[in-house]
């Protein structure tokens, strides 16, 4: 096997073999295959695709280049979630409490914010004394104890997919299903789950802006976990407006928070409620009504809230701070952002309310930039909603005051008034299972 | 200006600035722009092309990442040719002192033989003392005084198209007519000559195997020479057949001195005719038919035939050889090739013939192999003519006698025979100018 005979191949449109794409990525790890020969194939593959069968193989591959977690030493089934990224999206903080209050264990391995999107574990950070770099065997054991656990992850996983990515990075091919779908599973792959739940976010503030791409996106990675033995299903779901009103990290834990009280806006707990259900369905505790219904009683009863608590003591942070987020630090400067005129909110370009919150020092432009966890923005007012000229359309926070002139003008610029009603579409816009696409 | 931007232009199919161009090539020449990027760019380019003139963008920034030849020093108009590579093509030793007879300066630096097709160079060197390695002030000195001189190329000509194209021998991007056009006349350009004749070869022995493919090839480089202001004709002819009867360098030289005697097979006579009358009428000599009429009497006359000898004693070879072609040093082992069964030739796979000819020591597999100038092939029977059995189709010459099987297998399976008798197709197959295609 040459890899100039496999470029060709797939320059081609030819399937590769499962033994040539194992010899591809193998050579490429142990730097045999130099960049500039896997980069001309990184651009042939953007061009030709790849079969369900080359995006498993090279999925399985890249999992295997490093380590595969083996979770046995945890009792029964685990469910992982992941999410393609967005604005506001805090659901791992309130659905992993939920599944884990239904008896389902979740050992989540979670990643760090970058550019407009946020990461979970930077959130969790925001929780003061909240450990998230832990070793296997404590991180086992407190999901074993307590239900659920949020880490950082650690150790050798995929290495190949972190060469691929730095590669894809730089060469401009980083828009591509089978490469995308192949990166995103390997790491769940080997981050060693029974199920998988992939929320893949569609529109404005995500990876994928169209419907179509999403679905696409979600039939590959469904078809991958399955074609490797791991039950899985993918909801796609809206990112055309920011979810719920908080973006920023510890104003995005204090909305969870709330969320687990019943008390979150009313687009965060729907999504929530549909994921959860979904985990737990996959994890075999009943019909998806039957799930909902579990989910529903975990938060009413306020059990999912206390597995949050659980969870943040045993990774030795504050948990006092769950059970009264007043105490969260506060930013020690806030600015009302008015409407500049009167209308409906006909839409809201949810990139950029994530890249004002990132200007605010809320998240990442470099991948070594510091956090400020205070820092963010509160919605008032989004997508459907009637404003009179200069109401209230959200509250800015920050440490660095000189910052507010410009994250008004990008957040102000993210939306856009009409003078007639406007209908938002669903949250939850599909489903996708190894059988078949629902779109609602 | 980013490389990353660059890439994800062109593979959104998008025309880069000459700018851009001129910042990419200068770029990877300093070493600033990484191989993996540039081989990214080479698949972009292979899968969306480039508009004519992003090509002849390109070919001018590669022309000047070295040296541009200033030919001033020579008195008169200077023709260059160039052919895409064959088997049995010697058209260089007959066309150049034709051209030079006829009072047209030909300053030509050609290129060795590589796989199946020979160089130019190669066959010079097959003459007794010839020196191919001269410098530019004695190169000069000779086309002024000779009227021809044929060097092998020397300074820093086109660097970028070296990196590229070694670049593009490892990354499956050879194929692409803008990279491939751009490649072959960025030397050209850089080469000074003030008029073009490419010599575009098509068929089973060419690069281009299409006749459309060829012509497509053909456009471009004209494109690019009139882009660049320099006249350029592009002659599409057959190398779906050796030219002429001889493979060999020194089988080669033997049979372009009977060309220029006027006794060479009546195809590369008609081949160097028409070759040898597009550079004149490209020096301003009048009209085709004039020109035409210009070679035929300079081949008649004995003056083309004095000016290789004269090129030949200028570059320290021995002239003798040249008017006495009997005193070439022959094979030490000669074996004849017999026909397996009667009928007419309806096909010879060239590419084929061309690779026999380097098993029995007349080219080169690698770069670094070493030449037998005595080796090669003399064909009796070619595509059309009609053999009985165990006629003679060909005479193998070697040095090395444990080929001839090999070589005989190779030849043997190169040849297709059938019952219906058949017709060549025309010698001259297109031409191509800046105003128009001619088919023929």
């Amino acid at each position: 096997m040459r890899m100039y005979d496999l470029i060709k191949k797939k320059k081609h449109g030819e399937e590769l073999t499962r033994e040539e794409i194992a010899g591809m990525i193998k050579g490429y790890v142990k730097g045999e295959i130099p960049d500039y020969q896997m980069s001309a194939m990184l651009m042939a593959i953007c061009f030709q695709g790849m079969t369900e069968k080359e995006t498993a193989d090279l999925t399985i591959e890249m999992a295997h280049s490093g380590d595969m977690v083996d979770l046995s030493a945890i009792e029964g089934i685990k469910v992982d979630k992941h999410s393609t990224g967005g604005v506001g999206d805090k659901t791992t903080l309130v659905i992993g409490p939920i599944v884990a209050a239904c008896g389902v264990k979740v050992a989540k391995m979670s990643g760090r914010g970058l550019g407009h999107t946020g990461g979970t574990i930077d959130k969790l950070e925001a929780i003061p004394g909240m450990q998230v770099a832990i070793d296997q065997k404590e991180f086992f054991s407190i999901v074993n104890k307590v239900g659920v656990s949020v880490v950082g992850q650690s150790g050798n996983l995929a290495p190949a997919d972190k060469m691929l990515y730095a590669l894809r990075d730089v060469t401009a091919t980083v828009d591509s299903i089978p490469l995308i779908s192949s990166s995103i599973m390997s790491k769940k792959l080997a981050a060693g789950s029974d199920c998988i739940l992939l929320d893949v976010k569609t529109g404005s503030g995500a990876f994928m802006r169209t419907l179509d791409d999403s679905i696409a996106l979600a039939k590959r990675m469904v078809a991958i976990g399955e074609h490797a033995g791991r039950k899985t299903i993918a909801v796609i779901t809206d990112m055309d407006i920011p979810l719920g009103n908080a973006i920023g990290n510890s104003l995005e834990v204090i909305e969870a928070i709330d969320t687990l009280k019943g008390n979150g806006p009313k687009d965060l707990t729907v999504v929530c409620m549909i994921l959860a259900s979904n985990m737990l369905y996959l994890a075999g505790k009943g019909s998806i009504e039957e799930c909902n219904q579990l989910a529903r009683e975990a938060v009413k009863s306020g059990a999912a809230l206390k597995k949050l608590a659980e969870m943040v003591e045993a990774q030795r942070g504050d948990a006092s701070v769950i059970l009264d987020p007043s105490k969260f630090e506060k930013a020690p400067y806030q600015y009302v952002v008015k409407a500049p005129k009167e209308g409906y909110i006909s839409h809201m370009d949810t990139e950029q309310c994530g890249i004002a919150s990132m200007v605010l020092g809320a998240g990442r432009e470099m991948k070594d930039s510091i956090i400020d966890y205070t820092a963010g923005i509160i919605l008032h007012k989004k997508t459907g909603e009637y404003v009179k000229k200069d109401e209230a359309l959200a509250t800015l926070y920050t440490s660095k005051q000189e910052q507010f002139a410009k994250a008004e003008e990008i957040l102000t610029n993210a939306y856009t008034f009409t003078k007639e009603a406007v209908t938002n579409r669903p949250l939850i816009l599909a489903k996708v299972t190894s059988e078949q696409v629902e779109r609602y």
